[in-house]
């Protein structure tokens, strides 16, 4: 009973402070590893997500195309994204992002695996900024000319076009939601870059 | 001589490790938080920059307005940012982001005093990333529109209107070339978060 008391309160050995120290420290670094983990298989599985919607946008505008059943001798009525400049861009800045989501991946792998290493996630960082600004740009301006066939706008005398072409609006606000969606993953991973960086 | 080698190669007081180690400890802290003032001082004058950018892109395409000097007795041609809809959440946008940069300079000014302080740098971190993609957003969307009514498109019957609104026009590309610009800062913005914090 008194023996016991004793080895609770004393500490007779001086390397016990620093042993103590040094363990406590180890795991707190394991702690906050475990939050790193966590935050980069978050990451990872997000980046999975991210490009299945820029493929789906990239893909649904890029396919977009409606020939009205209607057509003269000169001339056959049809929509395509490829005689919209704003489209153009849409498809080929999703297919980017796309391409730089698959490339990040392993950068990706390397957080998880090395939970501390401060590298990879500055340059994943650095690189979702830009991608996020790309991507929320394409958005927005396909968007906008989604509205407008959609509605028109009467003091520019440019008409709605949806009432002819349906089936082409319909996929192509389809893609502008899918590229919305990847642009908001986006947010969420430069946000937890930040955090993820707090941690280290 | 035999005395000043046995102090400098042994440690006699349990206490001169810990005393050496914090030190060292507060010399590499105080490397560190003049990293972080340099990052945080600029981040101040980056805010400034942004809120001169995004007033003028916010006020430029408010006041863009232009009658054209022929009117017949029952029409005025008359071009106005409220006719167009993107016009309109432009200058809703870039007001709301003059405004939020505005109230961002307080925390700015913490992370200044407190280099060290964490909290304040990952609010901004978060709030910035949600700008940014605000603005972005804006200035894409009235960017497209200001295409349009430069080059118009012949496949959907969209005429340009800037033969007419020339003055209108340039006005409005004045804004959205300000609102990129803004964009840009935010972008710097986010990434200096993110360096700011991986320091600590």
């Amino acid at each position: 009973m008194m023996k016991s008391e004793s080895t609770a309160i004393d500490v007779p050995e001086s390397s016990a402070v620093p042993k103590g120290k040094a363990s406590l420290m180890a795991a707190t670094r394991d702690a906050k590893g475990g939050y790193n983990k966590g935050f980069a298989i978050f990451d990872f599985i997000l980046r999975l997500g991210a490009i299945v919607c820029a493929l789906a946008a990239a893909s649904t505008m890029g396919t977009s195309d409606e020939s009205l059943p209607f057509f003269n001798q000169f001339f056959q009525f049809q929509a395509s994204y490829d005689d919209i400049p704003t489209f153009q861009f849409f498809v080929i800045a999703m297919a980017m992002i796309a391409g730089y989501l698959v490339l990040s991946l392993p950068f990706s792998i390397v957080s998880i695996v090395r939970p501390h290493a401060a590298g990879p996630r500055i340059l994943l960082l650095i690189f979702d900024t830009v991608s996020l600004a790309l991507n929320t740009a394409a958005a927005a301006a396909a968007a906008d000319i989604v509205y407008l066939a959609h509605n028109g706008n009467s003091t520019t005398n440019w008409f709605a076009i949806c009432q002819q072409f349906g089936d082409f609006c319909r996929k192509v606000s389809g893609a502008v939601v899918a590229s919305f969606a990847s642009a908001v993953v986006f947010m969420l991973l430069v946000i937890m870059s930040g955090l993820a960086l707090r941690r280290q």
